[in-house]
């Protein structure tokens, strides 16, 4: 699990220059996801890193800083997985829709510890770093609704309501990170394409085929 | 929001002959809820409930006690409404599975405060008590794994992956106790019907309707 924990922080950070700042991510994450983060003290995530308590405080103002930072830097890897993958989709608006939640379902489950913690502890962030962040996630989000919405308008994509689809298919994806576990028997890729072909069967079938039947 | 969780509580212990003994498993609850399991002190439980800390030890012998209680209500709850749902159902099979989505999902929404707490805390329960409620989300798990092996036996059901389908399936309601508030757009079942309409098209093809085309 901490070996997972390490790789998830390399992976959001890839460019860092201190080692000792990745240790307290590492610590810190690991400790958010352990006991959360208010059960989670300063002192208790120095130690984990081998630092001091005052050690912590050169590289993270506080403990929200500190969660603050994997939740951004969470939110930031997820849209940014999405972005790229929906540049090199030049499909059909329903194809790109698989796409999203292809790519956001594998993030989660490839991100399983990350997700987690910002899904549990975001209420644990002051209003205007969560605005920061929700932010993000909006614009998440809102690559789905355009996709959506473009699918429905050229009828490749057929539902009842709109809302209530975007928000399961996000929901798949999102609830990957409470279950996942990467010692099971599925890699994030894999269920990232299993999840598209689910995700297929929510989206109607497409005007053109249902013209012609 | 506090009111939400008295009525929670209230859903979930129908009977419950101690007023004190609800006072402290709403502050429970809604301190869970708000700081987490590992955040909450049983001083700060007693003091929200009215009641001083000793007082606490007369109706729970810990904080532990206090979670153990409200997540097996809690996860009884849902393993009841579902069977109860599936008991009056003789459908077919496919329309079962779509029973139990719209009874689970809404059942999330109604709960979305139990149910949250029960999803992000579990992991704080000791080994003993955690394997008890395990065994009832086993068993809730167990009627829409039977339901769907039926239907898949009998043709009203086709999909590629039972075990990805189902667990699908249960992420759309596990998930909506996490961004679910009464104060949105929609009442819990609503969004129940919705979501087993969703489920309709996890399902694939009847083999009948399959053959006819």
């Amino acid at each position: 699990m901490n070996r997972d924990v390490a790789a998830e922080i390399d992976a959001l950070f890839p460019q860092m220059p201190d080692n000792r700042r990745r240790e307290l991510l590492i610590a810190g994450l690991r400790s958010f996801q352990v006991v959360g983060f208010h059960g989670t003290s300063t002192r208790a995530v120095a130690k984990a890193a081998g630092l001091s308590p005052a050690a912590v405080y050169v590289h993270f103002e506080s403990k929200v800083a500190l969660l603050y930072e994997i939740a951004l830097a969470g939110h930031r890897g997820s849209l940014d997985a999405v972005r790229a993958a929906l540049d090199a989709d030049r499909a059909s608006s329903r194809h790109r829709v698989l796409t999203f939640v292809e790519t956001f379902t594998t993030w989660h489950a490839s991100h399983a510890a990350v997700a987690r913690v910002i899904q549990y502890e975001m209420s644990a962030l002051p209003d205007d770093k969560r605005s920061r962040v929700v932010r993000v996630r909006r614009a998440t989000e809102g690559l789905l609704r355009a996709e959506m919405l473009a699918g429905i308008k050229d009828g490749s994509i057929s539902v009842d309501d709109p809302d209530t689809t975007r928000r399961a298919l996000l929901s798949l994806g999102v609830d990957v990170a409470r279950w996942y576990r990467r010692s099971g028997r599925i890699a994030p890729d894999d269920l990232g394409r299993q999840y598209a072909a689910l995700a297929d069967g929510l989206l109607g079938r497409p005007a053109a085929r249902r013209n012609a039947s």
